[in-house]
């Protein structure tokens, strides 16, 4: 074990993902906060992002909500993995607009998780997205001893 | 009415969807296949689409079926959006892989539809995918006289 | 429209779904609060609700949540239907439990609806639900004129 | 091993969980056929498995559906249990209807499944369901010595 509290891991856990997730750079996300079980990112809604009904493409909003989900469900530091995910789609984005998605732990039992993340633009909710994911290794944050998830 | 056959109606959708989905032409996806409820797109994962664990980002996985969901659901003609869908990850993608998502329409009742797309990737079944469809509107192809949805 | 509260509204509303709902009274569901999008059911697991396994059947847990699910989205008076649902399972309910589902309204916006449903038992959580709903028509409330949804 | 075929294996499951499957039992559900993977049953919606509108309580109707997945995802004689399910409700069930679940593999790797469950009435399909299984123990079945899953 360490003597790192929770809010340390999940800093550090989320600076180890941050420099490895090549996706979320080249998107141009930015990392606003990240907690135990918790996370929040945002992203502008590029031209290239729009979709044939020249919305924005609800694969983008997808990938902000379980960037989201990734950086929540590896806070404790424990290399986790998206096993099973659902989004719903409550109001169009468009181009220009500021997305902010935000996660939360609804539960973390063994190795299975399930986190809550809601994407807003313009102060309304566009998207609700659930995600389920599975511990699978060790600790990934350096100065955490290896525990058994 | 006119008189194009459904597979020509999916042509000409698949057309027209293309043209204006930035999305899809930016990620260098490729239709391959467009049916009456059906649809192909493939995708190879850049360094760019990789994620915190080195693996193909669930985003964009996310995303290629998503798109192929879009083109089947919108096969018809008639403007069909998203309204939830859910993925479960079966095995990682990797930078490198040429990924295939396969559509194929499950059920239409109404404007209500689901559709179940199966990606894969080295012949292997990576993601399994279900996206539930709502038609909000009447036709944008051009020569299909706009029929109630 | 009417001078009703909603809190009076979702107390009517509970009220004619109950006397019709011979499902939830078949198995000895009790309702223990109703109000504006949100409502709480119990039920205790009978030796009729076991399954192959001798634990909870799930799909009894299933039918609590949604009856929960039901009644929420119902809660304003207004005819609504479950149009697609999920349910995760955390830990098994066994013989004897006595099963607590709390639904909440997460987001509300022209017909669709999304419901979240905890179900409970021996205060641990057994399983998260969530729903999504479709508003189809008019009041069912006495006293309540029919709003458009 | 065994020398069982897949077929017999998954025979013999369907008779060690029918006996144990209480909930099936007292809902009058009736096993119709088992395969490697697959399972088949039917039952009638009562009066008392009607709901606040008068139609099929989605929870009957959900838990004849899992009923089939639990078939399947044991047809291979390994504890499997469910770890999530969606499920899609497409038109109404009404009592009286002779409801048949058919369910089919679609997946199965290491010791996740995922199966597909068609819940049809009157020749029309009801519902989609889609069913989530974890493979959590050795054989349930005699003469089936305990591979690992």
């Amino acid at each position: 074990m360490s003597d790192l509290t929770s809010e340390e891991i999940a800093r550090r856990a989320g600076d180890a993902l941050w420099v490895r997730d090549k996706a979320a750079q080249s998107l141009g996300m930015e990392l606003i906060a990240i907690g135990p079980g918790t996370a929040t990112l945002a992203m502008t809604v590029a031209e290239t992002m729009t979709n044939g009904h020249e919305t924005a493409h609800g694969g983008f909003i997808f990938t902000l909500a379980d960037t989201a989900f990734a950086f929540a469900c590896n806070s404790h530091g424990l290399v986790t993995v998206a096993a099973q995910c659902s989004i719903t789609y409550i109001r169009p984005g468009r181009a220009g607009d500021r997305l902010t998605a935000t996660a939360r732990e609804i539960s973390r039992s063994g190795r299975s998780g399930i986190y809550d993340i809601q994407v807003t633009a313009r102060d309304k909710v566009i998207a609700e997205f659930r995600g389920h994911s599975r511990t699978i290794g060790g600790s990934f944050v350096e100065g955490l001893a290896d525990p058994k998830p």
